[in-house]
């Protein structure tokens, strides 16, 4: 059976999923009419085999992963999504049913997150498959969160629990075997498939004076904010929200809980809320099905994130943050 | 000495490039406010070492190429540069005076093209360098030049120069010992460094019905063309514009002649233009400094490029285009 040409690919597995401004994958590029006072947000991340996911995962896996992390960063930014551009590089060993799967996937996620393929480009590769992912979002003209807006008084909140995808990817290196199989399934599909609080992007533009994803991990993800904003971070450790299964698996090895704090793949928000808006953000994610929970307060300070356990001492971690590169 | 972390490496090498809607590279995604009027065009490309271009290519070169081929999309759809989102794959043995000397060069041609950096995302990987470059340029709204709307009556153009880079790629097998070392200079650079015909982008936006930039081979990249379009295209082959580096090589072995046509990496651009609109745009083209030369007619027919040599008979060719993939 003769391969595909590039074009056959395109036209075979990608060409189906192509939003209006994709022309059906047949142009050199794409187009985007932004909607009339908003403003572009763009992000782009890249997922290695075997650095940013296993290569072994399930080509489903891989597609929704990288998808939404980008759409995490949207979030984030308090933009709705508006098309995505893939880039895809393929070793030489790649299998029709593996890109199948892959692409359906993406175009499934695509349609869910109303956020259609608009373009790309398909790359031979001797090296590891290697997708990025160029994502489009649109927010109200100047209302983008940008990383750098924490004040001195605001209050801090990170959404849903934080450290479950750290302990999923920890579940494959061997530790936990002693959790409830509906526990290791938890905290495996917290790894495996992020969760963007797209939902939670419109009380962010509303409301927060500043915001990111947590994806490198909560301690290094909220000093890098702090490092970006020039003020200082003071948490309550204890408020950070662990699922049953985190607790479970904290509960019977306490060391466990540094890695929650400290590892990846949360795609959480993080946000600073001005104090005469909490009640109004809080409402508003409520009103969007997003729990949020108050973990803090930025102060001026030295530019970094300081946790304090309950029994009042400041904590230090070995690391701060999971890094990829 | 230590290795930088992926922060410092943007800090030191990239933030300096970061335009306004990049917020220093400080943040997780990037701003882009199109001007009002204005649609977004949308293109990304990857380059992989030993796929795309030589691992041992001066690393300024990779940087130029990498923009620049996005930058002749942009110019194909007759659009201008608005910035750009860099994908960079390293590899674990990348040097810093590699990527100081890449950084250099791309901020180069960003303040060149007025097309700042925006944003991205540094990796490593096991495998080979990999570049890609997501461009963002803007055109009046409704006027992006598709691929798709070449029709029957329409007079066929290309700018510059065919098959130089193919020929300076040869260059650097062997081929070619013969010429004259301005010739071999000019061939070489030709393949080195891609000129994206900006300038051309006004002209092909008022006036061409269909367009393309040639970057797989001419006779490949009129067929994809006309296939998008479904009218055929009868070219005259012996119009097709040769610098004389190319007649020169082509002389000294005819066999050279189809690698020429058919070769890829020219970043040439392919127009139709309906007649009435001609000679307006060879007076656009000619004000804009970029040579246009009128090499064929599209007629109704089979989807297909057809090349009549100068005896009246129809061309074949062994392979129509390069691919890389």
């Amino acid at each position: 059976m003769s391969r595909p040409s590039e074009d056959d690919l395109i036209a075979r597995y990608f060409a189906p999923l192509a939003g209006p401004g994709g022309f059906g994958l047949k142009d050199d590029a794409a187009l985007m009419r932004p909607p009339p006072g908003r403003d572009v947000v763009l992000t782009v991340d890249a997922l290695v085999a075997g650095v940013h996911f296993f290569p072994d995962d399930p080509p489903a896996s891989i597609a929704r992963k990288a998808l939404r992390v980008n759409l995490s960063d949207l979030a984030a930014k308090g933009a709705r999504p508006e098309g995505f551009l893939l880039v895809l590089a393929l070793p030489a060993d790649w299998r029709e049913d593996w890109l199948d799967a892959f692409a359906r996937a993406l175009g499934e996620d695509g349609a869910a997150f109303f956020c259609p393929l608009l373009g790309g480009d398909t790359v031979s590769t001797p090296g590891p498959l290697t997708v990025s992912i160029t994502a489009l979002g649109s927010v109200a003209q100047g209302r983008m969160v940008a990383r750098t807006g924490a004040r001195a008084g605001d209050l801090i909140y990170v959404s849903g629990t934080i450290g479950d995808a750290a302990l999923g990817l920890a579940l494959r290196s061997g530790a936990g075997d002693d959790l409830p199989a509906d526990a290791r399934g938890f905290l495996a599909d917290r790894y495996l498939h992020p969760q963007p609080r797209l939902a939670l992007a419109g009380a962010l533009a509303a409301h927060a004076s500043g915001a990111m994803d947590v994806s490198d991990g909560l301690v290094g993800d909220l000093s890098k904010m702090m490092r970006a904003s020039g003020v200082r971070a003071r948490v309550d450790s204890a408020a950070t929200p662990l699922s049953p299964a985190a607790r479970a698996m904290i509960g019977a090895d306490p060391r466990r809980r540094a890695l929650a704090l400290t590892g990846g793949d949360d795609y959480e928000i993080l946000a600073a809320v001005p104090p005469d808006a909490a009640g109004a953000f809080e409402r508003a994610a409520l009103a969007a099905g997003v729990p949020v929970a108050r973990i803090g307060v930025v102060e001026e300070g030295p530019p970094q994130a300081v946790f304090i356990d309950a029994d009042g001492r400041v904590e230090t971690f070995e690391r701060e943050s999971f890094s990829h590169f």
